[in-house]
Formats: structure tokens, C-alpha cells, sequence
């Protein structure tokens, strides 16, 4: 009787503590002696420095430092941040320098710190450092920046262009100079933020005695930031050790190493005390990563059955002040565009241009949500043109299930083809079609239109490239007491990674889930990591948990037989104990087989047998894994207010092996919510100079739980052929195409109208400046004020 | 140009700290908030606890808590340590309990412990804690503890004899009814301590933040140590560490875990705050383990020539109050019996007793002094009855080369048999006699007498089963700065540990041995561990750092020849650097090749890859190594005083393949000065109530700097075939003859007085008492005294 836990609806095992509160989480971290730092951050969006006087701050009360980039480390002062994934290329991007030795890019950019015996104290001191800046001209949009003659972005620079490439599959001139149909549309999504519940923060502590420098951070990626701080520090990687304690969130922001983390541990090195930073949210609106201002100006041309013949055109992607993550937002975009559809011929030139911003990097989609928007919207105008309803020309597009491996033709900044691995894409959009009652849709609409109401059902379907490589390990130990330990780099921020990788391990060494103890976001705790970013711990932990435990198992069997001098195949492992399957049913506990596996001091092992219960695997994938889905909601348009109501929200998803549905509807449920409020609600409001005007939650709107629906999800499993768990990735799927579907649904809504839809944040205002330019809107709205 | 490391006289790179002040052992650990604690230890060597009364303790200034059994966790207060190294059979046998809940059997043994601000207040609050006992009868001596009628050295148990059991091989009673000759001796070995320049110590600090429980130790052992803390505190051995920082010598008493370690971390788990708690070297002459009390009734029987038929008898061993290791000692004991000479028949029959007296463990020799002691005094006494050279007896009995490898006929504990792996004992006897130019002693003999000077020449030989198992591993890792870092449980005591292991990486990854960055003594540096007793580390970590290297290079030059385009076969990996042979000689630093080998977050790895260049091995030996040697020293005896004067001491050793002679020279030497206070001065006494009488070193003698010559050493290398490097151990054996050999020159010094000595250590009182048995001797010390 075998435990059965992979594809069970297990309650995840972090919420009992998260719930009660015995999280742990950054700011919960108090260490003795520790002192509290506060940044002092540019108040230009651009400008030189040309004095910093910290006397008076020096004085004030509780004082201990304040370090400007001339009193950091050599190293410090002259390099700049690395980027974190760079491509094979190694091209060279814009980072920021720990501390700003000289010129300012952004409102906000850390230009010193005060690290004082309380944060109250640090930041009345940090308000006392007098600053002398040459104000320089800022560009504050990428169409702006763009131009020959704007202003430069960063001084000195020969242009803010950081890099223009082509994403192209077949001959795209031709297909257009053919086609029947060519349509054209510019769109545009603006700039947001990740907005996790916690901040950012970190502390460090330097102590030689428990081996160097610890830097507790609030971070998805615990390995990287190690790599970073040895790097930049010159410090022998094994006297520093990172620790993500529990994480309030991610979504993007918190996979960049930030100057911050660098700036407290060099402060904790150089005053021999603990320093505790810990963002509020106005730093948070400010110098957190934000994402998806890119303008999209595309055209499709179809044939007279609406399929696709060509997509075509250009992309401009806002990389703010610094480019973190180096171009790998534009590139996702870029391979995106297709989506689950056949595109024959495609040509998009893209230019990734610096502004006076925040540095753009990935928040939960990360250049995806972008890409389908701008296919779906191609899609719904093809659909309007051709008369042709807005699912049935998909399914004429589709992908189909006997074309996979299927082959985009385009490749990705590492040189490899772009290979969607397995998925039905038919067959997913049919189960959302079904589920939402699709066809029962225009009865609902006609019916509500009767009342004076308005209605609209919208569709957007998308492809994601996750589980990217290149590794993450798991390692995994048979105690002594009998419980499984389970390690890895697989940082999580909320998403239940000990719980989905508890389950694959329990279910294949047979043990109830909570006897894995599970210990993860730390780089003890395992050689080497890499973190938690594109959906990516699934199928790339995931297998190497299988693995680990797999051969963990065969150790187990192996010793069990010899000293229990019964062949494997006899034996069952259950319940913790291994036990003849005949006979007496002699057994031996795990906890005993532990023991007696470690050896006996002084005492020869058998011939050919290694130490322990325990195996570390790292599972490297061959390519990425494609997940994919369909949205369908169903909107209510306030013509008067321009308000939009979620009547109903559908997702059918494949994320392959679904290895704990409660987590994966988890997941798809918080997307979507990230998706509404980027379609309805996040924008990231600057003035002319670059001036944030949007930092506080007065003023920048998050979706509520008024807002966000429960959502309704049906599951399709095709397994993935790039790993033996199958598992591909769900934790952006939600938010990807949502602002697709949900556009789609309020220009379907305003039908009457002929709104024409194609940007988002879709505001009350944007929806009436849209509805006033029909001439039926006045009508309507006296006949909607008069009912 | 291969760097040639293995066999090089390396500096060790220990030393520049250690030598310089800069090394951290315990008691330089100062944590935050910590506490002192002292223990209160039973006066009496056996007796009953009627009641324990703290409250003036708990009044006492700067006191925290006061401790009793009773206050422990229960599974403290209930349970017994485990033994260290339990044999297969499990045998049941006395080990302490943390605090002594009811019954105290030595002098010594901890009853309560006090947490207070200082050592100085905890001290003093000890003192006024008014425990109540009923003293009990005590049992001092093992020839008492045997005898039926003795008193029971613990209450209710059945007998005072632990275990009894034979080691045998042939036929003795056959060889001996027919022998030609047969001669029978008592000898004794007395009880002595180890008395490391450090004493024992312990800090723990319970911080969840961390991870949980942290003690550093100064242990042999931190994984067993880690293990037993574990196992006693219910904790999960995820959430145990155990450092061991420098240790200032061990010897073996340090290879225990004690009670003291336990409940300094049970009391920091209590109380919140760290404990530390340093052994003063009163307590280690109390209750640190000592070694030695051996009594052996044996006889041997030869042929005319000489030849050994056999020996027979029986040895009573004295266990002390506990036995941590079980019966480890006696068992050595008795199969190091046969030593490097062929022995057709064999039965001895061990008896193991308790008594009042401190647990009795391993010391640097661990029972084979004692076994060589009496089979050396045994061949002396064959050679002088036969008027045979004790040189050329030796010789006629040496197991021969070719009869490699040897089974001597006995099994060990763990039911294998024993088997001598490689070694050429004629040839290491007889340079250790050509280096002390035996040939000519009887010349120089005779010119001393001729000025009423006594000097005489001593020789023994000795094997020794080292380099145990289980295993012990290595883990190596290049490092993104191109340095390597290994890593093993390997915990050092001042052996060198560090030197040899980085040569072993260094020569096969051919970098500088600087370049070697070691961890060791860490529970969380490698996953599994044994520790450093039984000159095991060598023959186990040795291999595993050969392996683990091995590994790495194989990566390093797979990696490098597909990133430079060259075959493998074409590339030179030197310097840090792997370069193409020919050609523009492009290389890649193994820095680069580090950071190469990770990967790129996002971009999946080679097909086939695995992550990093890293490996850890476990090297498991088949069977113990079997080292040997011969000691040869000449004294001089001062009729009038006792004195003796060592003048000259040659150790001709065989140790397989010697990976630094500076460390093997350096433990050959210090190890002789250990044999030397055992053979002379080391005397632990005891009342017959069990009392202590030599608790400082006024009392009980070490050897000085004037007592210890300068050994001067030859080796010997027949690489052991149980691992790939060949080497066995060459820790002990500096001490395991020593003994025998000394006391076999001073009698051979006082042929004249016809001196039978057979014990030791052989105090000047000792030898007196022997010559005064001489008619010769009062007429020869009005001589030395006249000359």
C-alpha cells in the first residue's frame, strides 16, 4: 500500500506556523548589539554629485556611521553590481554601484547610509546630510528616451539605447506582401510594481567565530546573493552564508541582488556590529524593480479564415535607470509573441532603451504579459474584422497536440531554438470555453443589455517558458530519529516548496508528509543553489527531489536486505520501517537503518557500501518546460463611472504534472489577482523630471479582495518530457494573460460602443475617454441614469 | 610540471596562527549574554544521593540556575550516555547518566551544575550546595573489583566483572604440553591520564535564529558528538552543531562525550543564554578518561631456537567507574598480543571489572601498550633463559614479507578476521638497530661499567591496527575565486590535519597547497563524519581527499576542454589555470571555470552536465591498516637514585606511504615523549577508598623538555593496499613501545643486579626496591658512590 502524495491535495505544511504567528520572518531578526541603518536616497531622478557633508549627522544622537561610497571598500566604490543572469554573450549593461559615488539615475538611488542605534534615529541623522547635486535633465518615458536628441539617461553615454535586436521566424516581407488581411495596432502596458506584502530588508552580522558573514535577507534568490557578496567583498565563499528566513512575498523583485544587501554588510564588517535595514513602502515604490512599460507596434496578416500568416513590427521595453537582469525581459517578450499559435512568419525588432526610472526587472510575468497581450488584442482585431468569433478563430490557429515537440523557430538569447515540449492547446481552451458556459454567453449578454447593463466575456490564451535551468539540488538524509530531512537552494517566498517537495519525497521513500523536514534558503544548507524565479522550482527541484529520494530509497532497500538477509524484492518500505513481506515480518526502522548505514567508529563497513541514507541530486533540465492555459472572464462595465466588475473568472491550465492542485489553484488565484490589478488598477505615475507620484497605497491601487473573484480552474495534465516528474510551472500562469482576457472582455462589454481597447491599466478614465468618442455613448448613458 | 606535495616535507600550515597567537580555542569564545557554569562533583568514589539542597546556591550572587538531575529534560534525567563505539553485539555496559540522579561511582562525577555570571560566582555557589550522601564501600583496585566477595562497585549488580571472553588461535593447550620450554610472567600496567595542554570545554548556545543548537566542544568527535546531543535532547540533528575549534591535544580522552557537554547544552537551552564551561585540570586529573590498568599473568612457550609455540594466560582489565567505548581497550589488547612475530597458538582470557574509579578510555596507545609491553618482556625473558641476542630472537620470529597479507588467526569484535596488510618487519628492525648502532652497544657497554656507569639497550617491536573505519570524507569544492576549499569531519587535535590533506588536494589538482583553504571540525561542514582517534584520518579522510580530488580534476578538464575547443588530452591544467598544450596556449582560470560550471540562471547547462566543480567522497577501508616499527633505547641507570637518563632513542617506523614527514617526524616524537612518561613518571594514585592522591602536576610527572630526547627516526614505506594513497596511521606508535623498550634497556642496564622489571611506569622507588633485592647492589653503590 503505497502512500500515494504526488497529485494530492495536501494542505501545506508552512501555514500552520505563517497562521499563528510563528513566522520568521526579516524583521522578526533581533541579534545583540545590532544597529539599524537608513539610506539616504537621491531626491533627483538625475544629477552629479558634487559634495556630501555628514558632519551634523555624524553628531546626532545614536549615531554610530555614515558610509558614502568613498568610505565602502575599494572594491565597492569602483564596481558596479553584477547582472544576474548574464547571457552567454556578456554584453555590458547599466547596473547601479553599491552606493552612488558620483552620479544619481533615479529618485531614490542609495547615495549614502546612516547606521544609528535605532532606525528612528538613523533616519532623523539621514535627513541631516547635506547633499550638493548638479541637477541634470531627466528623460522619464523609453519613447522619450528613444530619440537621437534626448537628454542622456546616464552622463557620458553615447546613446540610451542599451541594446536593439530582431526576433524572426521565415520571411516575414513575403508573408506580408501576400497576405488578404494585414491589420495594425500599437499598445502599450504601463510600468507597476511586485508590491509583496514584506518589503525588502536585510541584516548581516560578521562574525569570524560562527565562520564569517551572514546576511539574512529578504530574497528569492539566497545562492545568487551569496555569489554576489563574495565577489564583491573578495571574501572566501565559505565564510559567508545567507539565510532567507520566511519570505512575505517575491513576485519578481525580490530575485535582484540590491545595493542595500551589499551596503549592510559592509557596514556590519566595518563597525563589528549587527546592522538591520528594513524597507518601508515608500522605498519600495521607489527603488524595488518595477515592470512592463514596453510599446508594442505590431501588425498581423491573416488569411480570408482568419490564420495567422505573419506578425510583424517593433518593440520598445523601458529598462529604467539599471538593467538588473540584463535584456532578459525583452527577450522573453520577444519568444513569447507566438503564444500557442502557428506563426509562420515574425519579425520584431526591439529596442531596450534607459530612462531616469527605477530599474526595470521581472515582476510575475516578466515581459510575458506583454507579448500576449499584444498577440490576443492582434487576435480580437482579426476577429472584429473577419466576423469570426474570437475562440473559434484560435482553434484555427492552434498549435496541435501531434506537432510536439514543436519547434517555434525562433531562439533565445542562449542560441537555442525555442521548443514548446508537449501541451493541447485545443483542448485546454475548450475546458475554459466549457467551464465558463462560453456558449451560453450571448443569451447572458442579450439578457443583461435588456436591463441596461453591460457585459462582456473576454478570452486570451498563453504559452510560458519556465522551469528554465540551469540546476537546482536537492539533498536528502535519513535521520537518525527516522525523519527524512530534505534540503535545497529553492528559496520560497509563499508558494509551498516544502510542501510539493515533501510530497515527491515522501511518496517515493513511502513516509508520511510530515516526517520531511524540509529546510530550505540557505546556502548551508546546500552547496549550491540557484533561487526561485520563472516558475522554475517544480521542474527543476522537483526532479531532483524525485532523484535524491530515489536513490536514497535504493540504500535503504540495500542495507535493509543485508541485515535483515531478505532479497529486495521481499522487503517493503512503509511506515517508516522496512519489513519482510513474508515470514515474521522482522523489520528495521529508518532511524535504525540510519544508524547502522553511518557505520560503527572503529568498525569496517561492508565491502562497497557508502556511509549514510543520503543522496544529493541536481537536476539539470535540457530546455525549458512550456506551460500553458486559457483565461475566460466575464466583466459588468459601469458606462457611467467606467467601472469594471468581475462577473467571472475562468482559468483552465497545464502546468503539466500537477503536483499539488491546492498549491497550484493557490497559485493561479494570487495571478490572477496580480493580473487584474495590472489590468485594471497599478500604475506607476511619474512626473516629466521623473519624479514618483504614485508611493503609497492611497495613491498606487492594489486589487482588493472586493475586486478579485474566486477564480474558477480546471486542470489539463501533459506531462512534460524534460523531466521524469513531468512538471512544468504555475506560478505565473495566472497573471500572464489576464490583463489579455480581461481587456478583451471590457472591449467585448462595450461592444456598442466600437471601444477600441489596447493599453493597460485600463482606468475608469481611460474607459470613458474611450466610450465619449462613440456617438452612442450619450444615449446610453441617459437611458443607463434613467433605468 | 607536476607540483609534488604527497611525501614533501611540507611547513604545516597550522602553525604561522597557532604559533602567533591567533588561534581560537574554547575558552577565547566570548558570546554575547553567556553564562558560566561550574560543576559540583560527588567527594566520595561510591556512594547514594539521599538529598540535594540548592537553596543557598540559588541565593548566592550572580547565580541563574542551579541543576540537579531532577532538573533536567526528562530524557536526560532517565537515560544513560550512550557508548561511543558499540560493537556489532550491542553489548549492555555502565556508562554515566548527565548529572547522577541517584548513585555516584567515582570521585568526580558530576552531580550539580551551577549557571552563574562568572566561573568565580558559579564556583563559589557550588561550594555551598549541601548534598546529602550515603557513603557506600568503594572498590579501588580491579584485582579487588574481580573478587567474588568484593563490593559492588555499583549498587545491585550481579557481579563487579563487565565481561569476560578469550581471544584465541591453534591449539595452546597442545603446543604448551609439548613445548620444550616454557616461562611465565606477570606484568602490570598502571593507570595514567592524557593531560592535552588544553583541558576539556564546552560552550552552547541555543539560537532558533540560526538554526538552533550550536556546541563547541574541544572534541575528537563532533559528529558523534552531534549525534549523541541529538539523540539525548530530542532535538532534530538538522537543528544540532557541533565546532570543534582548535583543540589543544587530545590523545583520545577527547574522544568521548561527556556529561559535562550535555548539560552546558541542555542549561543554555533552558536558560536562553550561552553557557561555556572550562575543564580545570583538577577535574581532568578527576574525571577526563584515563588508561592503562592492565594485569597480565601470561606464559609463553619456544622451541629450543627460540621460536614461539605459544602463549597463554589471562588479563584482567580495569574499566574505571564506566565504559564509554565499551570494550574497545581490552579487545585491542588482546589481539595486538602477537605483534609483528608468528604465533601458532594463543589463548588468552580476558576478564573486564569495574571499580570506583574514573572511566577508564582510550589513550594515545588504546591498550596495545600494554599487550606489547608484556609480549616484548615475555621475549626478553625468552632471550636471556635461551642466552639468545633479544635482536636475533626478534628476528627468528619476525612474520616475513612474503607473508603478506598475514591473518594472524584471531578475530576482532566485529567477528573479522585480523589480517596484517604489508609491512617488512626484519627490515624495519634492523634499521632502527643499524641508526642506534646496536652492533657496537656491547663496546660502549662495557666502557660505561668500566666507569661504574650503567647503561643498557632496549628494543621493541610493535604492529598496530589503525586507520579504522567506518570511513571518514572529503568533500572539495573549486571556488569562484580559483581557490579550493575541502572540507571534512576529519576533526584535528594538532596532528596537522590540515597540511596533509591540502597536499593530497594539491598535488592532484597541482595548485599550490595555499591555495588549499581546509575546513575541519564542523558538523556543518560535511554531512557525515567519524572523528580523529584509533590514527585513523590518514587512511580514511587520505583517500577521500585523493578521490574527492580526483573527481573534481576530471570536471575541471571536461569543462575546460569543451569551453577551449581541445581535447582533453591537449590541455594542462597548472597554476590555477588550465591551458591548451599547443597553440596559443588560451586557458581558462579555475576561477572562471568555477563560475562556468554553475551555470547561468535561466540558461539550461550542457546535456549530461552536473553543477559546479565539486565532489565529496567517503572513502570506507575494507579492513584496518596495519602499521609497525621498532624502538631502540639506551639509558642510564642511576644505581644511587633510580634516575634513569634516556641517551638515545631511535624509532624505526612504517606507516605506508608518508604524505609529510615533518608531521609523521613530529608524532613519532611527541608520541615517544607520551611512552616516556608512561615507562617513567605517569603514575595516577589512589587511595583504597578510591580517593585521588597526584591531582596537579606536582604530583603526577610528566616527561620535560630535559626527560624527552630527541628522537631520531627512519622510515619505512610499504604502502598499505587497503587505499589507493597507501598510507596507514602514525599516531600511536611513537607511544605503543615505548614502554616495553625502555624498560628493556633499564634492565638491561642493570644485568649486573640481575633487575626483573615488569611493570611500569618504573619509578625511580621501583627500581630501587629492585636492586636492593641484588646482592650485588649494595657493593656497586659504594663504588658509584666512591667514584
Amino acid at each position: 500500500m503505497g502512500m500515494k502524495a504526488i497529485g494530492a491535495r495536501v494542505q501545506r505544511t508552512e501555514d500552520p506556523a505563517l497562521l499563528s504567528g510563528k513566522g520568521r520572518y526579516l524583521d522578526d531578526i533581533a541579534l545583540p548589539g545590532m544597529l539599524h541603518a537608513a539610506f539616504l536616497r537621491s531626491p533627483l531622478a538625475h544629477g552629479v554629485i558634487r559634495s556630501i557633508d555628514a558632519t551634523a549627522a555624524l553628531d546626532a544622537p545614536g549615531v554610530h556611521a555614515v558610509l558614502t561610497a568613498q568610505d565602502l571598500p575599494e572594491m565597492l566604490r569602483n564596481t558596479r553590481l553584477p547582472v544576474m543572469g548574464s547571457s552567454p554573450q556578456q554584453t555590458q549593461v547599466m547596473t547601479p554601484y553599491a552606493l552612488a559615488p558620483e552620479e544619481v539615475c533615479y529618485v531614490g538611488e542609495p547615495v549614502a547610509v546612516v547606521v544609528a542605534d535605532s532606525r528612528y534615529l538613523a533616519e532623523d541623522a539621514a535627513g541631516l546630510i547635506a547633499v550638493d547635486y548638479d541637477e541634470l535633465p531627466a528623460v522619464a518615458n523609453c519613447r522619450d528616451a528613444a530619440q537621437a536628441e534626448a537628454p542622456r539617461t546616464h552622463n557620458g553615454s553615447s546613446s540610451n539605447k542599451a541594446t536593439r535586436f530582431k526576433a524572426t521566424i521565415g520571411d516575414a516581407a513575403a508573408a506580408f506582401a501576400t497576405a488578404p488581411h494585414v491589420f495594425r495596432q500599437d499598445m502599450w502596458q504601463h510600468r507597476g510594481c511586485g508590491h509583496s506584502i514584506e518589503c525588502r530588508g536585510a541584516v548581516a552580522e560578521h562574525d569570524p567565530l560562527r565562520g564569517g558573514l551572514t546576511l539574512w535577507s529578504s530574497t528569492q534568490i539566497p545562492h545568487i546573493a551569496k555569489h554576489v557578496l563574495c565577489d564583491l567583498l573578495a571574501m572566501d565563499p565559505e565564510s559567508v552564508r545567507v539565510i532567507a528566513p520566511d519570505v512575505g512575498g517575491g513576485f519578481g523583485p525580490k530575485a535582484v541582488f540590491y545595493p542595500e544587501e551589499l551596503v549592510v554588510a559592509a557596514a556590519a564588517m566595518k563597525l563589528g556590529r549587527p546592522v538591520k535595514w528594513v524597507e518601508d513602502r515608500r522605498e519600495h515604490f521607489l527603488t524595488a524593480v518595477q515592470e512592463r512599460d514596453q510599446y508594442w507596434d505590431v501588425e498581423i496578416a491573416v488569411d480570408g479564415e482568419g490564420r495567422i500568416l505573419g506578425v510583424r513590427g517593433s518593440m520598445l521595453h523601458d529598462g529604467g535607470a539599471y538593467l538588473p537582469w540584463e535584456f532578459s525581459l525583452p527577450y522573453i517578450a520577444a519568444v513569447t509573441m507566438p503564444g500557442p499559435y502557428r506563426l509562420p512568419a515574425y519579425d520584431l525588432d526591439v529596442t531596450v532603451a534607459y530612462t531616469n526610472l527605477p530599474p526595470a526587472s521581472a515582476i510575475r510575468g516578466s515581459g510575458r504579459p506583454q507579448a500576449v497581450f499584444a498577440m490576443e488584442r492582434l487576435l480580437d482585431r482579426v476577429a472584429r474584422e473577419l466576423g469570426i468569433d474570437r475562440a473559434e478563430l484560435r482553434r484555427r490557429n492552434f498549435v496541435q497536440p501531434d506537432q510536439m515537440p514543436y519547434p517555434t523557430g525562433l531562439t533565445y538569447r542562449d542560441g537555442r531554438a525555442v521548443v514548446y515540449d508537449s501541451g493541447d492547446y485545443p483542448t485546454t481552451q475548450s475546458m475554459a470555453l466549457e467551464l465558463a458556459n462560453y456558449a451560453d454567453f450571448g443569451r447572458r449578454q442579450a439578457e443583461a443589455r435588456a436591463q441596461g447593463r453591460h457585459i462582456g466575456i473576454g478570452i486570451a490564451n498563453y504559452v510560458e517558458g519556465c522551469g528554465v535551468g540551469p540546476y537546482e539540488g536537492v539533498s536528502i538524509k535519513v535521520l537518525d530519529n527516522g525523519k527524512i530531512n530534505l534540503r535545497s537552494g529553492a528559496a520560497p517566498t509563499g508558494q509551498g516548496h516544502k510542501t510539493m517537495l515533501a510530497q515527491i519525497c515522501a511518496e517515493t521513500l513511502n513516509v508520511e508528509i510530515e516526517d520531511v523536514i524540509v529546510t530550505l534558503g540557505d546556502t548551508n544548507a546546500i552547496a549550491m543553489g540557484v533561487g526561485t524565479f520563472a516558475s522554475r522550482i517544480a521542474a527543476n527541484a522537483g526532479p531532483s527531489a524525485l532523484g535524491a529520494a530515489q536513490t536514497v530509497k535504493a540504500k535503504i532497500l540495500s542495507l535493509a536486505s543485508r541485515l535483515l538477509e531478505t532479497p529486495e524484492e521481499d522487503l517493503v518500505l512503509e511506515k517508516g520501517r522496512v519489513e519482510a513481506r513474508h515470514g515474521n515480518r522482522q523489520g528495521l526502522s529508518l532511524g535504525e537503518l540510519a544508524r547502522r548505514a553511518k557505520g560503527s567508529p572503529g568498525v569496517s563497513m561492508h565491502r562497497g557500501d557508502t556511509p549514510g541514507l543520503e543522496h544529493t541530486s541536481y537536476f539539470t533540465p535540457a530546455q525549458a518546460t512550456w506551460c500553458n492555459g486559457t483565461h475566460v472572464v466575464e466583466v459588468e462595465v459601469d458606462i457611467a463611472t467606467g467601472g469594471v466588475k468581475i462577473l467571472d473568472y475562468v482559468v483552465a491550465h497545464d502546468c503539466g504534472t500537477v503536483i499539488n492542485p491546492l498549491i497550484v489553484d493557490g497559485q493561479i488565484q494570487g495571478g490572477v489577482a496580480h493580473g487584474i490589478g495590472n489590468a485594471l488598477l497599478e500604475w506607476m505615475a511619474f512626473d516629466p523630471n521623473g519624479q514618483p507620484l504614485t508611493t503609497n497605497f492611497g495613491e498606487y491601487l492594489l486589487p482588493s479582495s472586493t475586486v478579485v473573484p474566486t477564480v474558477r480552474i480546471a486542470h489539463l495534465e501533459t506531462p512534460s518530457p524534460v523531466n521524469p516528474l513531468g512538471a512544468k510551472g504555475a506560478g505565473e500562469g495566472g497573471t500572464i494573460p489576464a490583463a489579455a482576457a480581461i481587456v478583451s472582455a471590457i472591449e467585448h462589454a462595450l461592444t456598442p460602443f466600437d471601444a477600441r481597447l489596447n493599453m493597460s491599466p485600463l482606468t475608469p478614465e481611460t474607459i470613458i475617454k474611450s466610450l465619449k468618442q462613440s456617438p452612442n455613448y450619450k444615449a446610453a448613458l441617459m437611458r443607463a441614469c434613467a433605468g
